[in-house]
């Protein structure tokens, strides 16, 4: 990942739009998805392993710099009982989109509950389980910045069309 | 409900950011509660019934209004196999938040499922089930509408910090 | 699949009676049940990969030129928030078979969900999750046929019966 | 219900094209939803309590009976462990639709995976739990029944065209 | 299996005091543990495939045979939609037992309810899904018999002893 | 209750063939079922509170005394984590029923797993939630008994073919 | 509640051993069960309404005073997605109780999983949800007590001895 | 695990303040998870292979015994109905920590609702299923023990902060 995967305090950071937070190395693969489908659209982002629980002094600093750094929105995975995209979300009024991710026993439907029933006040956008919902939380963050640049919400209809044509009509044997 | 519930064709039309769908009236006390908490943050918004499946050509042709009149988030709300927000989300590349709806013997867990597990292409931002979800919608349409408006992102402040102020910090018998 | 996987506008579609729709290619082993089922009985079928939300125009255009050419049935299978059968089941009046698929790890209880679950006004009829529905969806669409078709009608009881032969009655270790 | 509750053996069998079926009189209010849409789009039904346990070979019976008397359409309701709609599938290989009723504490959730996941090989067309699983299983019968009568084809497409027309746009307070 | 699967009219039969019944030879693998554990308490069983639905007519007439043969306990597995232990249950007054396989992508929770949850007026007596489930009828079953048979009361006493015994109290790295 | 509730130390405890348990007095209005319909059939049973928690030596008291007085079924009710069933099942080696009772938030659901998933080797035939289950625990238990009760088994055919005759054919509005 | 509902700064905090949290005032009625089984057993505890998103400094500040002023152990309930627990233990290593409560149409099973799955490292022992498990909750803190004070040991010893005795033997109709 | 799986009536008995039960041996590769946590904290424990039900009398005996060798805390896993921790609450006042585990095909969701939904009375402590629940068990018991001991609590603290510092910030590719 080296070159794009800068920390807010350096030059990269400048150009960040989205930070994509997960709570353990092991849950990139995954949350990758996020940044890869905004890559394609041309959006840098700036990914972090950091814990809701282990360290709520450093998350607090990370969401401090990161605004201060141009961040507009946040994208943050978890698995299990998955407080982290709820816990970004009580510290920033920026748009903040969960990603369920499906870890142990309860495949991820423990994190959905998780992210997703949110109390009134502390809005959580969620996403899908997994993959597709890392994938879907990188559009969506695009989507969102797109309306406030033209040229972003361009190649954001060029694509949703590629994507159609890509459907291969007729099934092989 | 009256003056601001204007239509997209008429003056209140060219204010609105936020459209408010739903697919049956009786959804309205509900979805209502997203309409109340941006017209609190100063955010006008227009409200639909319109159905998925019963009037698809209508949907599109709203969809197509909305956008040219200013529209910037959706929001859709729906109840059993919803597929309002999944098909709202396909026919435009601005964001789009589900609401799921807790109608019939599943209690709003059919439309959460039909809702937020949408395929990797076509994101929605699902809230969680009934009426703080849809409070949460409101909210989170506003903190995407505030990333360009520093007035409004300054009332969001304003209002979140009034919510922390209002807890009641003893219980009473 | 080559030649018995024609296309509506040619020769094969002239007789096709059942139209088999998926939303990815990825799909087509377990989808291929119905067609193989249907083949079996004597009944031509046309298989499409075809998305509720990638290319919500063509859809539209495919239903128009599926009922033209004869088409008396769909099947439509679908994964996740499984919305392509209830999208078909609202541009045709002609009956509408739903298979949900074992997809992600909700391992097809959202696509069930997300079909069986469809609003009054707007039916499909659901079959279980998997291979055993698309055999099934399969053999549904040709019990509909057969009451046209006295022929089918008695391939279908032959079938039947063949099943029940095939028992074996004394497992063995 | 007088008149048009008519039995297998009398005048109006011989009209009848739809046989509802359900286990006890307690499911009648939620099942006579598939009798009212369908009288609503002029096809006589015959409905009957009938159970799949207490009386299997009256069962036996009646649909041999039935079959005679030209039903075209079997609709099946039952709650619990809901064997009544695969029970009456396994008897014929005409169409048979079943609904999941919202019985005891599970709420239709056992009843729609009793009737859902049958077995490959005998078809149940499931719609949703309760009122409008019932609605829409008269709907589909309908439907099927349509392909062989051209005048029912038109009373559906003005059916749902009249639905489509009822939807309220604007939401009162 | 050989010797011992008798049927029901050969001299095996005359001795088999339980029948172990199951819809597909692929649940032997699974079912074979309710034989296996009635064996090593010297109960014979008599153990069939036999479907619900494919041959209702060769059921019943099983089950009278059966009943003439001296089988006092019915055993049934199924999965998916599990109506055989139902089925079972309404054709005979002698005490049944299910046992919910587990089969398909909801791991027989489904089987579980098309099982457990009987209407009232039909009892079956609900072992746990899959292997435990089996294992646990046969010795269910066996603890039926022994009501009116204090060798095999005695014999089960000595087995369930030496269960206890067999607990290895400390376990090794 | 009076008379017919007899205590094991009194002249009932004498008749009573079945004992009916559970774990609080809140739990009695369902699981009087079971003793409704066994003294329907003519069979005495012995009901009551006993705690698989509170009061463990008590219970193992209560189980020597019954199966000295007499008593061939237990039945046992409970809701929650649902143990006195298993904990029953531990301490004898004649049938134990176990009846899932609707309490609390999940329904009945965390009982009927707490009953049903016994590990191998204590077996606990496990009827539906709520009354019905109640209801079949106790025609369960008579079917046991008929085993060696050619009057009861009579009386359990009549009560059987009089529920089937107690069918409402014509649903009335 | 008035004079036993105690603040951190005040007389009533230098004996309170147990702090009772909630997210809302409307959680009350429940938590209150904690702190009511908690006084029968002579233990002073300090109830407090506190957000784990809207307030999270004011938080950690009372985590700081409350260890200081002599709390041991904490007890946190919370619905939807229930964070409150999670976070308290994130603060603390003084072990943390979590009771799910039942808000919304999912019934405290979101709560249940938002509470008990935490990651390894940060343990929160979780009780039932909503009253049992606010008792339950309060036991339990009692029960961690005791370990230090044989005066509590004794009083929970005669506690649950009276509730044994408390169970009323004969059901009355 | 030879010489620190001491047994209660040895010498490693004395300095054992956790016991560790399991209702099977091949329970103990996740339950040895929290033996692991609490030997890092240099924290003796227990650990036995002891069933609920199979060998009643032998758990009774044990939990007195371990009681007087000074056993402070008990953790007890079990998957499937997961009666162990209940049973182990009913006989000792001490703080009881239940660890559900992934068994069969529910996954553990079975054994999580048996342990957590212990009814209002009998409390236990539940943790996460599986391997992080038994690690969180071991802490758990940690943390309550540390009350108690200010090295234990310093070594807790030590604990935590290196696991806070162990979080790589840093996602590779």
């Amino acid at each position: 990942m080296s070159a794009d995967n800068s920390n807010v305090d350096n030059a990269k950071v400048d150009n960040a739009k989205v930070a994509i937070l997960m709570g353990s190395q092991s849950d990139w693969p995954v949350m990758k998805r996020a940044r890869d489908v905004l890559a394609e659209l041309g959006v840098a982002s700036d990914a972090r392993v950091i814990s809701a629980h282990r360290k709520p002094a450093r998350l607090h600093e990370f969401m401090d710099e990161a605004e201060a750094a141009g961040i507009q929105v946040f994208i943050a995975g978890a698995g299990l009982a998955a407080h982290l995209p709820g816990v970004v979300a009580s510290l920033t009024i920026r748009p903040v989109l969960g990603v369920p991710l499906e870890a142990g026993p309860l495949k991820g439907k423990d994190a959905l509950y998780s992210i997703v029933q949110m109390p009134g006040g502390i809005p959580v956008g969620t996403l899908g389980i997994g993959g597709a919902g890392a994938k879907n939380a990188g559009l969506l963050a695009a989507e969102i910045l797109a309306l406030a640049d033209h040229g972003l919400a361009q190649r954001l209809k060029d694509w949703r069309a590629s994507q159609a044509e890509g459907l291969q009509e007729i099934p092989q044997d």
